[in-house]
């Protein structure tokens, strides 16, 4: 094993871009999936589990001109010449699932998938090549009661992981929506779906980076096209202003529903005054995420709903895949509202534009509204945690038939970030008790006493390294965040006591102080060996463990 | 993403070697590891999770002189020209940790780890290229209380699990007691370790077989050489008879002290005739695993461990390095009976021989001891499920330092499958109540009724398929293993009522009923909706959820 020892030692050093978890990093992470995973179940999704390693056929990435077709994704070439790699996320193999198992799966399959996935990029700060994901989707369900259901679902998954009503949105778009908005710009021929693929293929991108270049620079992108702060010009789809502005129409359509809303409410001055006055700051507020992180109401958002239906409506005017995709997003709402979840929970929110080119019906984003502190100490919203929406290309590369499909992806990672951000990240790891050791030859005893704290259920352990030095036993200690210790040396075995040390108040003492100070302390007392459980059950209780 | 639909399908298969879980092979491996987290948690172990690869140099498999190193693991070479690799075991990534964080963690560092494992090896029935383990180590304590504790909480963890006492045993064995052995036949020399290096290396191969080639088959192994079935010759270690008798005494240890065992007793005839009886029972048992198989008791057992040790210390003689092994033995022993781990759960078992040559100390194995059928019908013992041992070139490969490290890995696949072989799996996977839908345009209130069963923590679902067809929503009640369907059509909702079936009593007439048949099984009944939840409730108590 350690042949080339003297001659060159490997170095011990985490990869690039990835990253170990200790202790409470996996047990809180594993305490929120358990939470999510409980809300899964109790709605009917089956656990998925499939391996890390997919065929890159089967992932879709495979580029024929391509010698070493790894270019996102960890890949390698087996010896019987096959491509194999590790998954990039949860829906890939989900797809794969789907179409080998067609004929034995129940359908509607209804599954969920919690597991790390790779992606072979460039690592930076924050950016790691190995995190996790947590999905849930329904293979075969037409219905948009199965995307309400996935929205209703999300909202539950995050009240059970602990962010609280209020702090969180889940936005609803409809990918045909915008599909009627290109056909009234003129730009998607439904008797000839080829046609203007290019530009459509622009118009998509343009709005995807709605958030990174505002609305100025989509609207350049639509038209002729747009230099960056490099310099570098990009190509836009070369939309005629006209054209344009109805495409504008959609991008802008949450601005605009915020103003259509104060002038109805205007128009009926029965609103009670304090909704008039919140829409009215919100419409006042000057960017998106401020205007997101004002609370309306129930009664405004419900209003809000109304109008943004009425507003799209008129957007997709004759078009029938664009009035399909606000029929949607109507039924969608109609199913929440039914259940309890109201829009200030689940809403219609056009300015959802994230995916917009990757699904085909609705689309859905959870957003963690409260604020926290950027790297510069400025306040911002936590922003999106989750994803996902309606496609319908899943099965069919595999199969060639269409089968429809919906779902949503929790970014893990980032949710944990929000729950510590909150103070909810579950539970902490409690540090053991320790038992320590005085007289080497007296191990079994100590044995026996952490075996008696195990099996009351206590966390405890005997200090296993070299026992000699009692400082280092309390160093120990202290590094395992240990709340309490036992100490019986021979004296105190004659007497057939126990000292016990309550460490949550002796920690800061113990570090430097000898022996004899660090048992004079008032946090630690002595005690008959016989009440060992009972006394540490009492002082964990009192330390509100 | 469908570009390629056309011209080429990719195939919808989980690759060569590996697979695919699906509900309760998730949820059934999920409470398994959980409650063996909880055993290890209350020893004071802190869970690690490392990421699935490693660089290759770390991993320890590298051969400088072949281009494509990957013999074993699945590696891919970087851009920058580094190799990566999915890690093999989780004691590697274990070894890279304790080096890279050798200043921060609390040491002795005990760590649990579990997560799925790669080898890249020829796939064949019921080998799998990935793969979980389970595994638990302290590094850092050089006392052998560190190994009886890993010992105990293996004990712990077998029968947390469902692995009930009596059905399982540990086995410990000591490689020092091997090397002493080796030193008594003179392939050992403290004063020169380089010396015979050769032909330790084959009897500790040649012992590895044992289980595999018999005594006669290692005999043969340890002096001239052996010809297999196949004729192909393995040269041997080139043993004197009077060394290989040496050798073969450690090898055959366990039935000599069974029949020392038996003399002793027959020497003094006051010990209770039923443990004279159980041992010679066990001695005239032709082979190994028979003998195994009987259960001593404890009494006998301990009289067992006692005769063992004596024999072990005769047979290494003035050794330094045997004594100490035999000393260790005997201290592990004396550390576990003093909690109560009788011999009959952990015992000192000369016979274990796996990984005495990876080992540097005691070595554990944890054997099932029921039986279960094999392929052909015939009963066998279940066999291994856990093993681990002492290691000190653990973190040495970095640093050049020997960090002393002891540890355990459980077989998870294999402790399931005992697991499942004793009815003992752990929770099974409850199907979903179905809501049926007989009006697609009522499909709100189908999802408000899903909501208040979900609300009142009964796992509930609404069928999502296309509802015209009700045999086929029957039908996935079915597949999915629902217990309760509820059908309101246009009648019931009239008079606020819904029908409740119980499918565990109707699943077999539903396949092939039509629904009024169905619709008149007596499992069938009418409720005020007002009672939905009350009543599903009270079915599923009735069922035994």
């Amino acid at each position: 094993m350690a042949k080339d020892t003297k001659t060159r030692r490997p170095r011990a050093e985490t990869p690039k871009g990835f990253r170990d978890y200790f202790g409470a990093d996996v047990t809180e992470r594993k305490a929120m999936l358990d939470r999510i995973a409980a809300v899964y179940h109790r709605y009917g999704f089956d656990p998925l589990e499939t391996s890390a390693v997919e065929t890159l056929d089967a992932l879709g990435k495979y580029l024929p001109d391509v010698d070493r077709p790894n270019a996102g994704v960890f890949g390698w070439q087996e010896e019987d010449g096959d491509w194999l790699a590790l998954r990039y996320d949860l829906t890939a193999p989900l797809a794969r699932v789907a179409a080998q198992y067609r004929n034995d799966l129940p359908m509607p399959y209804r599954r969920y998938a919690m597991g790390p996935v790779w992606r072979n990029e460039k690592p930076g700060p924050g950016r790691f090549r190995q995190f996790y994901q947590c999905d849930a989707d329904t293979v075969g369900a037409a219905s948009v009661a199965a995307d309400a259901e996935i929205c209703a679902m999300l909202a539950d998954a995050l009240e059970a992981v602990g962010i609280e009503r209020g702090d969180y949105i889940v936005r609803v778009n409809n990918r045909k929506v915008l599909n009627g908005v290109m056909e009234v710009a003129g730009i998607l021929d439904p008797a000839d779906p080829g046609k203007h693929e290019h530009e459509r293929g622009i118009v998509l991108r343009a709005i995807d980076k709605l958030d990174r270049l505002g609305e100025e620079g989509v609207r350049a992108l639509l038209g002729e096209g747009r230099k960056d702060e490099s310099g570098d010009f990009t190509k836009g789809a070369g939309l005629s202003d006209e054209q344009a502005e109805v495409v504008m129409g959609f991008v802008s359509a949450s601005k605009a529903v915020d103003k259509r809303l104060v002038d109805t409410l205007a128009a009926y001055p029965s609103q009670p005054p304090a909704i008039v006055r919140h829409i009215q700051a919100v419409q006042d507020a000057g960017n998106d995420h401020a205007r997101r992180k004002l609370a309306l109401p129930i009664e405004a958002m419900e209003a809000r709903n109304r109008v943004t239906t009425k507003y799209l409506k008129d957007l997709v005017g004759s078009s029938v895949i664009g009035a399909d995709g606000v029929d949607e997003l109507e039924a969608i709402s109609n199913l929440l509202q039914a259940q309890g979840y109201s829009p200030d929970r689940i809403v219609i929110d056009p300015s959802v534009v994230r995916g917009l080119g990757y699904y085909t019906g609705p689309v859905f984003e959870a957003e963690l509204t409260f604020e926290i502190l950027d790297e510069k100490g400025r306040p911002r919203q936590f922003g999106s945690v989750a994803g996902g929406g309606r496609y319908d290309g899943l099965v069919e590369r595999f199969t060639g038939q269409k089968v429809p499909a919906t779902g949503v992806s929790i970014g893990v990672d980032r949710l944990l970030a929000a729950l510590r951000a909150r103070g909810r990240a579950g539970q902490t790891m409690q540090g053991p008790v320790i038992v320590t050791v005085m007289d080497r030859d007296r191990m079994a005893d100590y044995q026996v006493m952490v075996g008696e704290l195990r099996a009351a259920g206590i966390r405890a352990e005997v200090y296993l390294g070299n026992p000699r030095n009692f400082g280092n036993q309390l160093k120990y200690a202290d590094r395992r965040g240990s709340p309490v210790a036992i100490i019986q040396g021979g004296d105190e075995a004659a007497r057939d006591v126990v000292q016990i040390k309550d460490l949550v108040l002796g920690a800061k003492i113990a570090e430097r102080a000898s022996l004899e100070e660090w048992k004079s302390q008032p946090a630690q007392f002595e005690a008959p060996r016989a009440e060992l459980v009972a006394q540490v059950k009492r002082l964990l209780a009192q330390n509100g463990d």
